[in-house]
């Protein structure tokens, strides 16, 4: 896992109130992302080469059905062993770690109480218990205005929410609260014990003006919420504090190690692929496929919310992030593994290969447009456009002479074709995307990185690393280390690409007819997806 | 395979001509059957006791795509080793077997020779190379108008369009032929020397008038055809001639046997589950599904006619018979376990099990209603009543919560649906259908006969032969020998059945509310399907 440090350049550094000036190449920046299920942590070199890295779960639990809660405690043990392990495996010494920043899941609400302690378990984004309150706003400020502020179209899942919820049901828990904390500000806190948060993180409550970059009082006052329960909010890359010797005495880190903003893990992932501007855009495709674009300008008009595309601040500064999302793609391949390919399954265990290399070879096998089967690949109801709950997935122009490698090849195509889609719309908004940057699971596939290419037209680009979020969390860390005077060209600097797709005419031109029956596809069943909602199935 | 004659009453019949009267008891009778794909020989006692039964598959050879022929030959030489093993392995004397006749596929065409030998392969009823000459029709006499003299929903298929495709096609076939013959004919001849059809099979060509019960005119005269080609027309259970001495001599079969006009195979399997009047409908399902429904009079208006519903000479006197069908009923489970259910397989080949059982078996353990799937069964296009060849196969509803379990369900369900769906269209042009009487392979499977029951609400009875073709053929070849003055007496009283299904009232509830959502799924898609047919996928 230890990985040569690649740029030996030897300048010297010198921080404020550092007597000696320190050599480059012994310093290191360490991210730490804290995902819906797993943390990571990584040390990279300032030339943003992997060093190492650790990842560990931790369990969720559902006290009811539809509940969905994170242990605070939990996720902060697990974090500590990978900061741990990750040091220890990459014969880093801890004084050479210069910063350390976070990436973070968003909506997931912590209450602490005046020290800090956790009040309740984190409310993670899966819970669903607030969706009276969600419908509430929809009642009160509308849809339309919330957008306008926030940049969030409205949900459950969003922190102020929870801290209605909290408030309402649990008040003994909400009058001890000192601060509601994300994920990020709770590791913030538990490393340097202050309170604070960055702007993306503090967009994904819906209780933060994205435009004029603060706690928002419409928000706040509407909810009868005081802003005094939140932590400051500020840019990403800018230093809170020190790892102090509580901390360093828990993690094995240095006393006075700087701890800087990080950010919302879709916004680190998309700096860690050097998306900081309108153009090359990152497709992380994991359980969930997600679409980050950069912008200059926020976009909060009517148009935009018909879309259900968050829009909200990046953490590159002055910068926004829009968000297009599949709620299935490395999910519903699961799904296919596990229900379909039982026998692919043995294979890959007795040759120890994975069990979706030997699916994607089976879906090479049926030629591009698998002999005209289409996949609507709404398992888990739709993401962006349409986002509805109700929605479900569908395969569809099925005859007795498709094989499993044409509805495998199907599936994966289907996923696609709804990436096309997102794409097509974001760009109708006059955003820009001449690149897809791939990380996640999926962009080890590269037959998949070949079908996005030829299905949207656009160069595929997989980066050296594909451990964009911890990647961008460690960039963040070198900035508010003030070790990169400048998050773009740093970023830019570091962002390598390891291959290029290009699209293949031919199949593009098949892509294209498919394309068009796809896109009929919905909205041919949008009615019968709500007879599925109306008879409770 | 020996059953046990259970009806030994001992009275005496005498033939005319023949001396001695002969026993009851030593009376058998022999039905043949000449599928699709293989042919069948059984022998019955009287009193319909299957005494034993043997079956032979023909290869089926496809000269050019699309194309789809049979080899007569091939065809009597299985049809003779059927015959000869069921008599060696009954036990039975051949002198003691008093009767013969035939079920047989329709459609299906062979010219033969002065000699009758057959000059041109059997063109089967899946060849398509006569397209253009169904078209001809549509543009001349019009879909509507062949309708009310043939009732046959205009197709490709029928014989009459085989027999001109020949003549343009094939001149000097057509020149040096006597006559053409479907193969009940065919056979009949083989054993007899004498040409004759009966009126279902004539029906089956498209030249026939279902209510004149003649040759058709009309269509000859339309054709540019002449009657002489065709066999003469007999009711179906009428005496042809007897078994001569060269195929007394082929056959093993007993010189002067009678041999008596039979019938199309649905017509035959009706007649041997009881179905001689309204009410007791067959459901027959095997690689198609198809309800056989008797009628006292024709339905040949336009109504029925946009339900695709063949309506045509039954094989009981006076009595019409309706056809609804499921192009993919077996076939559909067969390509879920051939492309999904690898495993089944082998573990119902390590277990000496149907992989089909184990299949059944893991549907019952998902919920009626398959957790809110539905598929739609056209994988070989829809059947009635929208006869759809753009029709595809749709799986709906899919989340990631669904297992393989649910999705077999939905398959059985999906082809269950379908039948109801006919069922409720026949009841509405006054058909009566009070129970279905179950065979084919799909009988075997004790929960889909349930799920027939529970979707339907209809009674599903299994009776005690499912080999009811050759039951019903047998009955026509007693008929034809006198032994049965009355063939619907005699059917009903051979008709037991083994079991009987009734609805269960839960599941019947919740199947009622999923019909709903099924039915509107085709009409969502018949847009989209029509894409699929330009774009030629």
């Amino acid at each position: 896992m230890v990985a040569q440090v690649k740029r030996p350049r030897r300048f010297l550094v010198r921080f404020e109130g550092q007597r000696k000036p320190r050599k480059f190449e012994k310093m290191f920046l360490m991210g730490l992302d804290i995902g819906s299920s797993e943390c990571k942590s990584a040390i990279f070199t300032l030339g943003g080469d992997l060093v190492s890295i650790q990842t560990c779960e931790y369990s969720m639990s559902q006290p009811q059905p539809g509940w969905c809660e994170l242990n605070p405690k939990e996720v902060w043990i697990k974090l500590i062993e990978t900061m741990k392990k990750s040091v220890h495996i990459s014969n880093v010494k801890s004084e050479d770690i210069v910063g350390i920043s976070i990436s973070s899941q968003g909506e997931a609400i912590i209450p602490v109480g005046k020290n800090g302690e956790w009040l309740y378990p984190a409310i993670h984004a899966f819970d669903n218990r607030t969706i009276p309150q969600c419908e509430w706003w929809g009642r009160n400020l509308g849809r339309l205005e919330v957008f306008k502020i926030t940049g969030q179209p409205l949900h459950p899942m969003y922190s102020i929410n929870k801290i209605m919820w909290i408030r309402d049901n649990n008040p003994a828990v909400f009058r001890r609260t000192r601060k509601f904390l994300c994920f990020e500000d709770y590791i913030l806190f538990k490393l340097t014990g202050k309170f604070a948060t960055d702007y993306s993180i503090a967009s994904r409550t819906m209780a933060f003006n994205v435009v004029k970059k603060h706690w928002s009082s419409e928000m706040l006052s509407a909810a009868n919420l005081s802003e005094e329960i939140l932590p400051d909010a500020f840019p990403s890359g800018k230093e809170v504090g020190e790892i102090n010797s509580v901390s360093a005495k828990e993690t094995g880190l240095k006393e006075g190690t700087i701890v800087s903003t990080g950010g919302h893990d879709q916004a680190c992932g998309a700096l860690g692929v050097g998306v900081v501007q309108s153009g090359p855009t990152m497709d992380a495709t994991g359980t969930v496929e997600c679409l980050a674009v950069a912008s200059e300008k926020p976009h909060l008009d009517k148009r935009t919310l018909s879309s259900n595309y968050p829009c909200y601040c990046h953490v590159k500064d002055d910068m926004y992030i829009m968000l297009a999302w599949n709620t299935t793609a490395g999910s519903l391949l699961r799904w296919m593994r596990d229900q379909f390919c039982e026998k692919e399954k043995d294979e890959a265990k007795k040759a120890a290969k994975s069990a979706y290399d030997l699916m994607t070879e089976r879906a090479k096998s049926s030629p591009s447009g698998s002999f005209g089967l289409y996949v609507l690949p709404y398992f888990m109801g739709s993401g962006t456009p349409t986002f509805n709950p109700n929605a479900r997935g569908v395969i569809m122009g099925l005859t007795i002479s498709h094989t499993k490698a044409d509805v495998i090849r199907a599936v994966l195509e289907g996923i696609t074709y709804d990436l096309r889609q997102n794409i097509e719309l974001l760009e109708s908004y006059q955003l820009k995307i001449n690149a897809l940057r791939a990380i996640g699971g999926g962009a080890r596939s590269e037959f998949w990185l070949k079908l996005k290419a030829d299905i949207t037209g656009k160069k595929v680009e997989l980066p050296n690393t594909t451990e964009s979020a911890v990647l961008g969390a460690a960039i963040l860390a070198g900035a508010g280390a003030k070790i990169f005077s400048n998050v773009e060209a740093a970023t830019e600097k570091i962002y390598k690409e390891k291959k290029v797709y290009y699209p293949n005419e031919k199949n593009q031109s098949i892509y294209e007819s498919r394309y068009q029956v796809y896109k009929e596809i919905y909205p041919t069943f949008s009615t019968i997806f709500k007879k599925f909602r109306n008879s409770n199935f």
